[in-house]
Parts: structure tokens; C-alpha cells; sequence
């Protein structure tokens, strides 16, 4: 991640910011507010505003004329019950706004969670950054041959090798092309005088899917943890979870309490069917229990089986 | 409306509040914040947060690293382009909470505007307060004879009188009974320490539509706009509109740029139909312009002619 | 539930439709189309139109040229593991419409879900019917001690005579006095020919919160079901209960495989929390397992063992 | 667009399906139910199921028992005065699903309308086919000197070969690249047997914008159209406009009285604001107008003058 001067000067500028509110605020969050956190190797989260903590979600269960908070016990106790019968729209009475770079391939992902609110870098309007992803080595897996959409073993010696050369020259052909379709450096410089560029909304389709865009993206509480929940996940493609994990940590600063209760109930935490459950009845009470009588497809049997740790039951 | 002590002291005390933040802050909002602004003869509206102000919706626009504001002259130009052109997502960069309290027949009304966030007082769970809206006498008016979901005119002496009383007395007798089928009064205390009462989710049945509910309601600044572009219009029931009144005051206090856009594009502005724009034009130039030859029927031809003061010219 | 002889005729007259599609369709749901299938006193359920049947969700999942059957066997295979796993977009390829008959303070919980489609018979424009809901004396029952939102015990004799009364005698007067108001019987007679009538948009306002509405109500299946798994749920009120089973039934009907995943993975399914499932873990491994040492708080211990019947371990 | 045998026979088998339903039928949609219309070099749009009607707007605008349709005038005459004034929700009750094939950057605009249902072809689970758009010599445009985000005039010549070659090239190589990182051909077949290839996540990021991916799309009649009054507009991207407009035509022969109130009231039409109406109030009484005591911004008084046809008046 390279911030220019410029884009440094502005950051230091917000952050230096010291207005009064009879708002509620969040200390810790305050503290990275504006911040570009750094995910990639060209991506960043940066927390640009935020709205209500803990308090404002039992504020609005209780409907309250006052501050929510009584005694920060009773808050926790009751955000927990909240969390744990899924009773949701009091989280949706917190916001919160992240400025984020981020691979193009990547934003085709993120972009399926549809309720939130979007702007994103127009490359209609103006030139995208110079910037694509290029995976660490570590990073380089084969196909998984189990999990038809997942990775398998990392992928080592001269193949890593060639596989990162194709990508980066690739993407720096495209780009460096991209320019000559525009006949404009990433610069703003104009490359022959004589010449028109090419229109960048139709330059733009020569870049590659790892070239960096931005966007500020904007969503309440429930709708964030309800992305962290699929996007935090291990079955979550790696470059997604990267900055799942940093707004994970966002989130523990700006809503301590509900934190926790997400932690334990829905990332900790399984969903068993009514055949897994009866499984799980009958392993309790030392009956012999066995895949052919479950009723389970070996799939399912595996999966629970593995969630709980028994794996010399796996079929 | 009366608060009680209680809600009084809950409201000072957040009113009381000298939070620091790095975030943007609307002043003029802030002057406001928490109280509760009269409505109708029991209800109001408080402000009980916000998030960005103006410079939000050119940051988001932008997509900045900075603050939005470059010159404000530059910003109001930007907003008013982007109204004009109804590029929407901007406005959605910013978000606000009102807690409001309302007549149940127009909580249904106001509840149709899908895309916000509500928890509402739970009539399963707690007792609804002894409040029901009661019309001024002025506000009384019969059925209109020419729009079928509109009033006409101001239904005057004995008549008034009448309606105001079996409205009274239905909604208290009512109330009333809600607490004898509770077995408890609306202050708490019991009844007959000998029965059990009726479970609340049932007995809120006997009440009626002008009762007095509550809600929190949170959503962003292009939705608001929205509800207010429907709500805050003559075609709107004046209950409504009571509240979207008070509403309009606050987004002139919160965003006043995008307030002056809304008020001349939006609430100001109409809606040309490609024949209504033909009919226009031959107006312009001079040429006769009959309702006959016009393609529009005798009602669009009247509202039209009647939105640009051309009252002689009604069929 | 009385049909008007002409609304039983135009019911007779969209189902003698026999009209010839490409379309796919679902030959049980046809069987019960347009029927009124009667919920509460006066209530209905009518399915007016659908789209998509199993093999939709399928055929979408797999982003496919063709239907989306291979084999029963194999789609089953994947509508359950989709729902298992959670992959929801699938299940919102297939749409159903509703008209449904209900009482104000059922429409009133039931609108808080917001992705559907809503058009309801409007109060400004229209007299709304003479039916309100009276509950059968066996559901008429006490505040629940337990559960603050909920019911306890059945009231019997004298007292469950007394709270029908006076709901029977509150909801006529009103809607009598509501009569009087509009100046209109609601068979749409005059009362007096002298008289205006009240505007129906304020005159609404005495009924009481039993009168019947009606809506048309249109969702995707994945809403549906979302809906379904909160409302047809032993914690649901009795009255939108007894909505959400007809409903169920029509699901059947519909989408028989994904019914069955439904009722299995949602429906008799469970979620448990990090320190449950490590609770759990112990219980089959035989180790001593106390609530004191769990993490859990009394109510969710209960919650949990009372789940998988271990009711002997109740605190 | 090139189809495959096999998927040609899977959309005959479907053309080929002779169901009977009770549901309402689109009877000019199904004769182009499920064909591929062809858009730009290799797209194509399929509607592959619908849900109502015209008749059914009208049904759910009076919660009818019965059909919608009374007479098609008075159908008609309704179906205007919801469009003319607003009135959204009766358009939400008719359903139609798309198969779109697309280029990856027109997918990335479309997808910014947020109230649609999507299923798309997953590139973490399977192989992109091998197919990239090139535009048409005559779209090839210079970037706009007027307009930011738009085109000006045709790129001929030696420039346009280049152009071409450069974005044949690049999508060329990209893709074969792409194969080799995967270490499989599009066809399936395996390339090197002793090695592995890279994920299919993480390969796709090589790939160019203008490769083709598809999807199921499903939106209700209002967002659909509210897509097309902003995808059908000469302001948006030719390659968007391309499928807009095979759209438009659906929709034609879907609802053919929505369709012509859509074209009067919203394609056809224009929104004036209140400074803009004052303007063409003088300028109908035959007052002098002139720009400087108008109030508007140049830009304004430009698009207001041209789009009643007034260019003389032009700043």
C-alpha cells in the first residue's frame, strides 16, 4: 500500500479533527479512525464515520427516552439474549462507514451482500490506480481436489515461480496498454498530442481482474456481522478473509459487548439439523450410534462428526 | 404531550453529554439533539443520532481520502448535480435516527416505507401508554367528493362536536377495558390481586387505531428524502404530514446544501409526461393548444395546466 | 369467513382458468389456487400466483441452459446441501403471491418483514369490512410468569365470558360508531342524506385493532421461508401461527424437496453457541458436566438442555 | 453468441414444454420464452419464467378477488394513473428472470442495482468460457470533452486496427494464460498431467474485463423498470444500453399498457425544478427570459432550453 502525500496530508487532516458531540462515541474506534489499515499488498480498510456502540442497540430494544446503558451487566446480559434468538434489528440501529482498496475480483464478491450502501472509484469518470494483486507465495494453491470451490495443497519451486510471472506480466501488459488505449499515463501525462484516447469506459475493459478499485461502503451492525459471518469464515476464499479479519478487529473496538455475543454464538458456534441432533441425543446417552442408522448422507455425518472433534467417526 | 420526570431527566442527561470525536458533526443538529419536538396533541419527534453532514456525500461522491469539502460554493455545485440527476447513492452516505412517537393508524402509513431500520414498542411485552390522538377541530373534514382518498371540506358546529365525542369516548372506554382485561392499570398497579390478567399480546386487540405507539426509526439520507418527497406533500394525509413538517426542519438544520437541492428539485419541481412536454411546447411557441388535440386525458390535462397557474384553461 | 356470492363467483372464475404455458409448474399448489383456505374466525389464505417450482432453484445454482432436473435424486442432493450450508440466493429464484385476510394487529407484526411485496386494501379510500377476531375460549390465555412476551395458562369460566364480551361489545360499538362517522352503512347506504361524512382516512381511526384487513403479500421463497421459521415457531403469537401453518402447507405443496430440508435443518434444527457446543462435547465423552462450571447463564442452560430433552438437569 | 449443442437442445426441450396452469399467461412473452436474443458479439438475454400481467397490477392496486381486469380500457385508464402519480407498489407484483451472458465490466455496472436476485456463474467453481467482447468498429469512441463519463466522437483509421489488436491481444493471451495457470483447457482437457493446476479463485484474476460471465437475474416489474429508465437512457454505456433495449422490448410484449405508460411518463418525459418551471411559466406568457435572471447554473439552462428543443436559447 503506497498513500501519496497528498492522500497522507488529507488523512492527518481528518484525524486531527476535535469537534464536540452529545452523540454517543466509541473511544477505541476513535483511536483508528480514518487510519488506512493495510490488507494485500495494495489494499486498505480505513473506518471514515461511524454511528452508536453497545449502548444505542439496548436503547432501541428498550425503546428507551434515555441513554441505553443502565448497568453495563445487565446491557451485556441482555445484547447476549438479543444475539442468541436472533432478535436483530436493534443491531441494525448501529452504522458504520469503511473507505476500502481492494482487488477487482474481490469486489465482485463483496458486492453480492446487497444491503449496504455503495460508492465506488468510477473508471468512466477517471484512471484507475497502477496497482493489481499479486498473491505471496504462500498464498498459491493448487485446486482443492475435496471442495470443488476451495484451495488445495501451496503450490512450490519453479511452477509458484511461473505462475507469478504470468500474473504480473499480464497485468502490467494491460495496464501499460490500458494507457495507450487512453493515450494517458497513469500520470495524467498525455502520451501523443496528436492523438484522442480511447473512451475509459470502454479502456478499462483491458485491465485485469486483480487490478485495484476503491469504494466507500457503508452497512448497519447486523448486515457487518452477518457479512463477517460468511466472509470471516475458513470456507471463505483467503483475499476476502484478509479484510474480514481486519473489520473483525474494528468491530471489537467500536461494540465491545456484541463482539463477544458474536463470537461465541455465530462464529463458535454450529447449526445442527433435527436427524443431527437426534445423533448427538443419542451419543449423550451412550447409544450406539453409526452412519448407516443416522439417517445422515456420509457428507453431513463427516461434517458433524469433524465440528465436534470426533474425528475417528469419520466415514 | 407529557413526559414524565422520569423521561424528562433521561433526556437532559443526554442532552448533557460533551463527547470528542474526529468525526464530522452538524452544529445546528446538534442544537436539537435528543429533544422531543411536538407533534399532533401527544406525539413527538427527537433526533437521537446522526452520521456525516453535506461534505459526506461529496467524500462518498469522490471517493476521497480526505474530507468532502474542497470550497463550499464547489460542494453545493456537486450536490445540486448530483439531485438533478438523481445519482442517488451519495445521498445514501449519510443516516440519521429519530425516535417518534405516533398514532397507530399512521405508524401503518409510515411503516410501508420499507427501507429503514425499526424496533418498535412491544404492545406483546409492555403496556402501551394512555394516549390517542384527538383531531383539532379544524382538521376535521368530510370525505372529499372529487379524490377518493382525500378530505374536503372542514366539517363545522353540532356535527364536530359529535365526532370529537365518540372518538374520545370509544378510545377511552377502550383503554379502559385493555386495563380490565389486564388486570392492571396503565401506572402498574393490579386490579384484582385475585385474577390473572389477560396476556398482553392479546388484550392490545380492544384498543383502538388513534392510540398512541413508539418507534425508532433509522435510515439514510436518500430514503428519507423519499418518505419526505411523499410525506411532506399536499396529497399527504395531514397526520402524516404533521410529522414530515417537523422532519424537513431537521434536514435543513443537518444537510442545508442539500436541503436547498431537494426543495427546488424535488418538492418544487414536477414531472412531465411526453405529451404534457409536446403540449408545453406549442405553448411556447405560441400555437393554439386545445385540450382535444392534446392526447392527454381531461385529468392530466387539468392537473397540468392547474401546476403551471393556467387556471383558465381547465376543462 | 363469508365470501360474498360475487366474490365466491370471481374466485369460480380464476380457477376454472385453463390457460397453456412453457413455463414449469407445480401441479398440487395448482390444485388449491385461488381457494380461500380459512384461517382464525373470519380470516383467509388464498396462493393468487407463483413462479418456479424445485427444479428453479436448481437450474439457478447451477446457472444452467436447460431445466434444472437431472435426477430427483441429485437435485434433492443439492437443495439440501444449499440449505444446509446456507447458500441462500438460490432459493429467491422462486416467487409466490398471497392474498390474505387478517386482523390489524396480525398485519401489524407481520409487516415487520421487509422484503416482500405489500399492496393492502386502503382505509383512506375505501370502508373496510364489519369482521373482527374474537379468539376461541381455548386460546384465550393469561400473561405468561416465565416469558414477558408470551402466554401462560388457558382462563376459563366467568372471566373468559367476561374479556369475550367486552371484546365482542368494544369492537361493535366502535365499528358501529365508525358507521356513524362515515355517515355510510357498510353495505355503502347513506344514514343521512343531509349529512357529510367524515373522511375515511380519519374516520379509520376508532375501529379497534381485531377489525380485519387484507392484503396482497408477494415474497421469494428464501423470505418465505425466513418468515416461516420465525412465525410458524412455538414462540410466535398463537394468531400469526395459525397464518404461518397454512402457509407451510402451501410450501409443501409447492417445493416438496426444499420443504423437507426446510423441516429438517431449520425447523427441527438447533443452533448452538461455542460454550454449548462445549458443554455438549463433554456430555459424550461421559465427563461430569455441571451448569456451575458451563460459562452459560441459568437460562441458557435450560434453554439447552431442555432442548435435547435432558430435563433432569434443570437449574 | 455461439451455443453449444448440447445447450441448444436443452433450451428446445424447454421451448418445447406444453404445461396448463390457472395462472395468468403472457401470451406474446411465451412465444420468446426462453430464446437467446442475441446482444453485442457473444451475449445473449433469456427470459426464462415470468409472473402476471398487466391485469395483475390492476388486481393487487384493488385487492381484488378476482382478476384484474374489468374492462382493458378502465384497466388501462388505471394502470396510467398509478405510473403518472407515483404509485409504486401494484408494479412490484408482476416477476420476470433473466439468463444474461455479459461482459465482466458491464456486470459490474448492472449489479449496482441492488433489489434484483442473482445467481452467477461461479469462477471459484468452474472455468469462464472462452469468450471476450470487442466492440464494434463504430463504437469505438474518444473519451468525451464535454462530458466526464461519456464518449465523443468515432475513433477511425490505423487508430481504431490498433485498438482492436490491442484489446484482441490482451483478452487472447490473458485467457490462454489463464489455462495454463489452471493447468486444463477450456474443453476440459488436462495440459501437464504431472503437475497441479492453481485454484480456479485465484486463476480467474488473470482474466480481462471484457471476458463473458452469465447470470440469473430476477427483479418485480417497478425495478426492472426504474433499471431500464436508467439503462435504456442515451446517457449510459452503449454496452449496457445494447441489453436495456432487448429488454424494453420483453417488457413490450409482457405488459403492453405498463409499457406504454412507461414510455409517456418516464422515457419520454422530463423533470422540471422549481426554478425551471418558473422559466417556462414566462416563457408560455411570452416574457422575456433570459439566462442571467433565471436562477440556473449555465449547465442547467443548456439541458432545460435543449430539452424542449429551444437551441437558439442556448449559453
Amino acid at each position: 500500500m503506497k498513500l501519496t502525500k497528498e492522500q497522507q496530508l488529507d488523512i492527518l487532516d481528518q484525524q486531527s479533527q476535535q469537534n464536540t458531540t452529545k452523540r454517543v462515541t466509541s473511544p477505541e474506534l476513535e483511536k483508528v479512525l480514518y487510519e488506512a489499515l493495510p490488507v494485500l499488498d495494495h489494499g486498505f480498510i480505513r473506518v471514515v464515520d461511524y454511528m452508536g456502540d453497545d449502548s444505542s442497540i439496548v436503547q432501541a430494544a428498550r425503546v428507551s427516552y434515555g441513554k441505553g446503558t443502565k448497568k453495563v451487566s445487565t446491557d451485556a446480559g441482555l445484547i447476549k439474549y438479543l444475539m442468541r434468538h436472533r432478535h436483530s434489528t436493534p443491531f441494525e440501529m448501529c452504522e458504520i462507514k469503511y473507505h476500502v482498496k481492494l482487488p477487482i475480483f474481490i469486489a465482485r464478491q463483496w458486492i453480492r451482500h446487497r444491503t449496504a450502501n455503495v460508492n465506488e472509484y468510477s473508471a468512466r469518470y477517471s484512471i484507475l490506480d497502477k496497482e493489481f494483486y499479486l498473491p505471496e507465495k504462500e498464498h498459491l494453491a493448487a485446486q482443492s481436489s475435496t471442495n470443488r470451490q476451495g484451495r488445495g495443497q501451496v503450490i512450490n519451486g519453479k511452477q509458484a515461480d511461473d505462475i507469478l510471472k504470468i500474473l504480473k506480466d499480464d497485468a502490467q501488459r494491460n495496464y501499460e496498454n490500458y494507457e495507450k488505449l487512453l493515450n494517458e499515463k497513469f500520470d495524467g501525462s498525455v502520451i501523443d498530442e496528436d492523438k484522442d484516447g480511447l473512451a475509459r469506459e470502454l479502456a478499462r475493459m483491458n485491465l485485469t481482474l486483480n487490478t485495484y478499485t476503491q469504494w466507500y461502503w457503508k452497512t448497519d451492525l447486523l448486515n457487518l456481522l452477518n457479512f463477517l459471518s460468511l466472509r470471516a469464515d475458513s470456507h471463505a476464499q483467503y483475499e476476502i478473509r484478509a479484510y474480514a479479519d481486519i473489520m473483525l478487529d474494528t468491530v471489537k473496538r467500536w461494540v465491545p459487548i456484541t463482539y463477544e455475543a458474536f463470537m461465541d454464538y455465530r462464529v463458535g458456534g454450529i447449526e445442527l439439523s433435527a436427524k443431527s441432533k437426534q445423533v448427538i441425543q443419542k451419543m449423550i446417552k451412550g447409544e450406539k450410534c453409526k452412519y448407516e442408522d443416522s439417517g445422515l448422507s456420509k457428507r453431513e455425518w463427516n461434517e458433524l462428526m469433524s465440528s465436534f472433534g470426533f474425528t475417528e467417526n469419520l466415514q
